[in-house]
C-alpha cells in the first residue's frame, strides 16, 4: 500500500478550512457572507508599484541572486535606516514572503525535535512550517484579560529545556494586535542571551501601531547581534501579499551565510515581485498616513461596538489589524459554523476565524474568536449588527 | 554558546560556489567569461508575457489561491492535454518554482530518514531539498559510456529497503540530457508498482527534445495513478526562471489534498508569475520552433567539436540544454578553477561546472564536467577553442 508520510498526518490543514464549504453553500444561497477571517487588506497596492511593473524593459526574466537583487536589498537597508534599524544590504536575504524567511531560520537554527516557544494565541501557519521542518512548538499562554501582554519571563524559563532553540515574537501581533514595549523586548533579550537562544522577530505589521506608540524592534536593542533574526514582508505594509516578497534579517553573519544555502537551493525569489517591492519602497508618508487613519477609524469603530454587546469583550489592539474578541458562547467554532451555516441578518451573514487555531494549547481560547478589520467601516458596521443580532438568536437557542 | 542546526552543516553550499570568486577576479582583471556553467537560457521570455504584465488591470495585488489561480489550473490543464497527459485542474497545484513542487513531493510522501533513489548525476539541488525535508538520496549510477541510459532495473532492486519511497527521474535529464525511452520509463512503472513505491518525474525540459524524438510522460502510463508526481516549471519552456513559477501534478487525490495543506501554510504561489505564466500558455508553436532551432544549432556544434578535441568525450544528449563531458586531466574541478584563476586565451575564459557535484557517489564524475549550451553559437565556438587551448597548457603543466 502506497503511504503517504507521518508528518503530513500531523501537517495541519487551514483552521478556517471547515467553514469554507458552509460560506461557499451561504453565497450559493445568496446571502452575502462579510469577511473577518483572513488578513488580506482591501486596501489599494501603491500605483508605483504597478507602474514599476509596467515600465519593465527587460528581455529575459532571469533568476535574480538567490539573495534577492543587490538594488532591492540596498533599498531595503536604507528603508530599515529610516524606521531605526541600522544593517547594510549584507544583512539581508529577500525571501519568498515572509513565510520563507520563517522556514529558513527554522531550518538554519533548529534539528527536527528541537523546540521553539511561541506565546500563543499565534499566527496559524506556524505550525505548518514548524511541521514542515520537524521542529516543536512550546506555547506560553498570553490572556485576553491582560490584553494579550508577553507571559512573564518565568513563565518562559519554565519551558525552557535543552531542546529549546530560539523564541518567536510576532510583533505587533497576529492575531492578538498587541504591541511589545521597549520593556518587555529587553525581558526577552536578556533571556535569551542568558539561556543561549535564538530570538525570532515577525514584524511584518510594523507599519501599523496606533495611539503615539512607536515599533520598537529586537534589532534596536544591544547585545542581540548574534541572536536575532528578524522576519519581513511587503504583503501588509504595501497591500503586496499577492508578491510573495518577504526578508530574512540578521547581523550575524553565519546565519545569512547558512540560510543563503538554502536560499540557493531554491535559486532565485520571485524576480516580478521584487520589481514592485523595490519600487514600493519609494511609497511616501501620505500612502501610510492614509492607511493609517483608516485602519485607526475601523479600530477604534469596532472594538468599541463589539465591547458594548452583552457578554462579548474585545481588548483594544496597539497594532496591526485584527483582535481576539471572548463571545458569550461555549464553542466559538460552533458559532462560526452556525453564522454561516444556519443563520442570515437581511440576508446577510460573517465569516470568523475561531480562535482555537491560534492556540497550541488544546481547550484554550474555545470561547474566542479572530477578527481581522480589512473592510471599511460600513460594512464592518453591518458585521458588527450580524453578530450582535446573531448572539441573541444563538444563545436562545442553546442556552435556555 | 549559539550553535546552528546540525542539518545546516551537511546543507550543500552551491557547487560552483567555489569557483564565483575565481570568477569574478578574472572579470576583474578584464578577461571575458563565458558562462557555459548555468542552465540560465539566453531565449527571450515571450512578448506575450510581458504585455499580460504591462496591461495589468487589478487595484490589490492580493493572495491568489493557495493552488494557483483557477483560470491558471485551467490554462495548465489544457495543455497537458495538447502534450497528451490527461489531467483536469484539480489534479494541479501552482507553486513557487519547480524547487517547491519537489519539497513537498518530499513532505507529502517521506518522513525523515526516508529514502530516494535517483540515477546520478542528478541535478544538484536536489541535495539541498533533501537536507530540507531530512531523506536520504540514494544515488544508482549512469554511465557517461551509455549515454547516462537508465541503470539496469536490478540496478534499482538492489537498492531499494523498507526506508526507500520513491524513485525520482529527470526527463530530459539535467545534467546529462539524456531522454528516457518509453520502455524505460515502463520498467521504472513496473518496478513502483512492484514495490508499492512513488515515481517522481522532473519534466520541465519536456519541449527541449531532438531528433525527432518524442517525449513520453510518466502520466500517459498506464496504472501509475496513484503513484506518480509530477514536477513542472515555466522557468525553461518560455525563459521565465526569475517568475518562479512551477507546477505539482498528481492524479493521486489524496497526495493533492496533502500538499494543498503545505501551500496553505505559504498562503499562495507569486501572483504576478502566475499571469506572466498564464498568458504565456499561448505561446505559439512558432515561439518553440524557433528555440529549438536555436538549440539543436547549439547542440550539433558543440558536441561535435567537444568530440573533436584530443581526449575529450561528450555524448550526443537528446533533450535539455545540457552535456556532461569527459575530459583529459585527472580533477575537473582542479581545471575549472585553473580555467578561472591561471588561464586566458586571447583575454578570454571559461566557467564550467564541474560534474562532482551532480554525483552523490563519492569520487564520481571527477574527470568529468557540465556544460549548458545557453549561449550563442558564436560564443560557444570561442568557449571551445578556449577549452581545447586551455587542455593543451593544462596537460603540459600537470602531466609532463
Amino acid at each position: 500500500m502506497l503511504k503517504l508520510s507521518e508528518r503530513s498526518s500531523i501537517m495541519p490543514a487551514s483552521p478556517i478550512r471547515k467553514l469554507v464549504p458552509y460560506a461557499e453553500a451561504a453565497k450559493k444561497r445568496g446571502t452575502k457572507v462579510y469577511h473577518l477571517n483572513i488578513g488580506q487588506p482591501d486596501i489599494n497596492t501603491p500605483d508605483i508599484a504597478y507602474d514599476a511593473i509596467k515600465n519593465l524593459n527587460i528581455k529575459i526574466a532571469a533568476y535574480s541572486h538567490s539573495a534577492g537583487n543587490e538594488s532591492y536589498r540596498k533599498g531595503l537597508a536604507d528603508y530599515y535606516k529610516n524606521v531605526g534599524i541600522d544593517i547594510n544590504f549584507e544583512n539581508i536575504l529577500v525571501t519568498t514572503g515572509g513565510s520563507e524567511a520563517i522556514i529558513f531560520a527554522f531550518l538554519v537554527t533548529m534539528d527536527p525535535g528541537d523546540e521553539v516557544i511561541i506565546p500563543e494565541p499565534f499566527y496559524t501557519n506556524y505550525n505548518g512550517f514548524a511541521v514542515q521542518a520537524g521542529v516543536k512548538i512550546v506555547p506560553v499562554t498570553s490572556y485576553i484579560e491582560s490584553g494579550f501582554a508577553l507571559p512573564s519571563i518565568s513563565e518562559f524559563e519554565k519551558l525552557i529545556t535543552n531542546k529549546t532553540k530560539a523564541i518567536l515574537i510576532c510583533n505587533p501581533n497576529n492575531p492578538t494586535g498587541y504591541l511589545y514595549s521597549k520593556e518587555e523586548l529587553r525581558q526577552l533579550r536578556d533571556l535569551v542571551i542568558k539561556y543561549n537562544l535564538f530570538l525570532f522577530t515577525d514584524e511584518v505589521y510594523r507599519e501599523f501601531c496606533y495611539d503615539g506608540n512607536e515599533h520598537y524592534s529586537v534589532l534596536q536593542l544591544k547585545g542581540l547581534d548574534k541572536n536575532a533574526i528578524l522576519f519581513d514582508s511587503v504583503s501588509k505594509r504595501y497591500s503586496e501579499c499577492g508578491l510573495r516578497i518577504g526578508a530574512f534579517v540578521s547581523r550575524n553573519k553565519t546565519v545569512i551565510e547558512t540560510a543563503l544555502k538554502y536560499a540557493q537551493a531554491r535559486l532565485s525569489p520571485p524576480l516580478l515581485g521584487q520589481i514592485a517591492g523595490e519600487a514600493s519602497l519609494k511609497v511616501g508618508k501620505e500612502y501610510f498616513d492614509k492607511v493609517y487613519n483608516e485602519y485607526i477609524k475601523r479600530r477604534n469603530y469596532i472594538i468599541k461596538a463589539l465591547n458594548k454587546i452583552d457578554g462579548v469583550y474585545a481588548p483594544m489592539p496597539k497594532g496591526a489589524f485584527y483582535t481576539v474578541v471572548k463571545l458569550p458562547v461555549e464553542d466559538a467554532e460552533d458559532f462560526c459554523v452556525w453564522l454561516l451555516n444556519d443563520f442570515e441578518y437581511k440576508n446577510e451573514t460573517v465569516m470568523l476565524a475561531p480562535a482555537t487555531g491560534f492556540y497550541s494549547t488544546h481547550g484554550k481560547g474555545k470561547n474566542e474568536i479572530r477578527i481581522a478589520y480589512v473592510l471599511k467601516t460600513e460594512d464592518l458596521e453591518r458585521s458588527v449588527k450580524i453578530i450582535e443580532e446573531a448572539l441573541k438568536v444563538y444563545k436562545n437557542k442553546f442556552y435556555n
